[in-house]
């Protein structure tokens, strides 16, 4: 179209992919272009305000590399990676939330009630419960893929004082769909802030701190796989994180684990007992 | 917030922004935060589908250099350079077109008659006109940074064959207003389409075509700098321009020069005439 307007030009470049073969991917880029030029229109978008945009997206591609992704970071504190989380939802199944950048592949096989506390400091915690389907029924042999920082905050990529896969491990869930294991709880932790994606925190007046959590990926045959964290319901910032993480079915209350608790693992009071059992939806 | 959910999470991501000391920034970022969770909402926008938009972005970062920014050129085909340029716009101005990759700092000062033909093959081509404020006063000395591809559709910048700055100059506008100077007629070009874009245009079902056009930047003390582009009517890409930038207000019918036309500049026939006045809006 040679007569452009700012009222026809979101009309005619929805018109220009209207041979793309996907239908999905017209109708996602058709909506995808109608709220981007709603956007530009309604806040009146000025050239200045348009270069930033660009500026930032040219320096997140500058400092993002194999060990961290600043696309990633911007769509988690923007609420989009958890939105999306969101949309996935089944009824009676547990709640997903965010993967984070800090996932690695090959974490170490450990056997049911294996231990990671190894020679990590902090409070010692027994995690423990089923992977069940939506009724309720325990699913057998399912794979846990865990992982979490450390005491100080850092995951084991970010810090060469600790062991490769320090605090990660994998096991399967026994006959029954249960799974334990002992670590050690984790602290809160900032999201990297030394790029774009902090200067926009920093002129939001935001902070860039994440609860504490644990990491999970649960997987079984027939399920579509599940990424979620857990949190603790005493932790300052449950209801200020950075990412939007927090779900309310997803936030544990530690108990006080007593003798008994700990002897098949090793562990004698005073340690923490997270129990939570997790719910898989059928593919 | 702990109890996030598809519902809310707009409001909590709108919200961890109040702190934000630059009200204008609050009221951009709660529009563009309202306008990327519609979208992912209205289409039930997939974790594959996230991800191929996070791979699109990372990508595009890695292809971008000082020579070449992927990101402009993302903004360009989805129509949103051409929108703010459009937004731009005032009663009694020129029409504003994209700044495109290719404006260089530092051409060369041509005189008013001044020639850029040099050793170019192509159709020669008079260029003249005025540089006028709202009310169609002749501005005087106003500058002109004029810049185009040439007879091959490639600019300097990506033909080693063309000597530095081909095709390129600077001039002022003289007591009258009146600007002139020789060239010849560009050719259409292709968009760079070897990167993420090019992949999705092709998945768009679109082609790469840019109808062929002179590029100027016009500023005089006073006035808003007016950047933008000229078209010819027998273009075949004027209704299917690749980034949105025809305006039917900068199309040019291309006279016939006669031999008087042409004694200033030392043109004889064949050539062509291309007239146009610019209008700047003040400042």
């Amino acid at each position: 179209m040679r007569n452009i307007t700012r009222d026809n030009i979101t009309q005619a470049v929805i018109g220009s992919f209207g041979g793309a073969e996907s239908e999905r991917l017209r109708f996602v880029l058709s909506r995808l272009i109608t709220h981007l030029h709603d956007f530009a229109r309604e806040v009146e978008l000025t050239p200045e305000e348009w270069k930033a945009g660009i500026d930032f997206l040219c320096r997140a591609g500058k400092i993002s590399d194999d060990a961290r992704n600043e696309f990633i970071l911007a769509s988690d504190i923007l609420g989009l990676s958890s939105l999306v989380d969101l949309l996935q939802g089944a009824a009676g199944a547990t709640e997903r939330s965010n993967l984070g950048p800090f996932h690695a592949e090959g974490s170490p096989a450990l056997p049911v009630g294996g231990d990671l506390i190894r020679s990590n400091d902090g409070e010692p915690v027994l995690v423990r419960g089923r992977v069940l389907d939506q009724a309720g029924a325990p699913i057998l042999g399912a794979q846990l893929d865990f992982w979490q920082a450390a005491a100080n905050g850092l995951y084991w990529q970010q810090d060469p004082q600790q062991p490769r896969y320090n605090l990660y491990g994998t096991l399967r869930a026994d006959a029954q769909g249960r799974y334990a294991f002992t670590t050690i709880r984790p602290a809160p932790y900032n999201v990297p802030y030394d790029g774009p994606v902090g200067d926009l925190l920093r002129a939001g007046g935001r902070h860039a701190w994440r609860p504490a959590h644990f990491h999970f990926i649960v997987a079984a045959d027939g399920y579509r796989p599940l990424t979620t964290e857990l949190y603790f319901d005493d932790d300052r910032y449950l209801d200020a994180d950075a990412v939007f993480g927090v779900r309310e079915s997803l936030v544990l209350a530690l108990g006080n684990g007593d003798a008994e608790d700990g002897r098949p693992y090793g562990l004698k009071p005073p340690f923490r007992v997270a129990q939570f059992d997790f719910r898989l939806d059928a593919e």
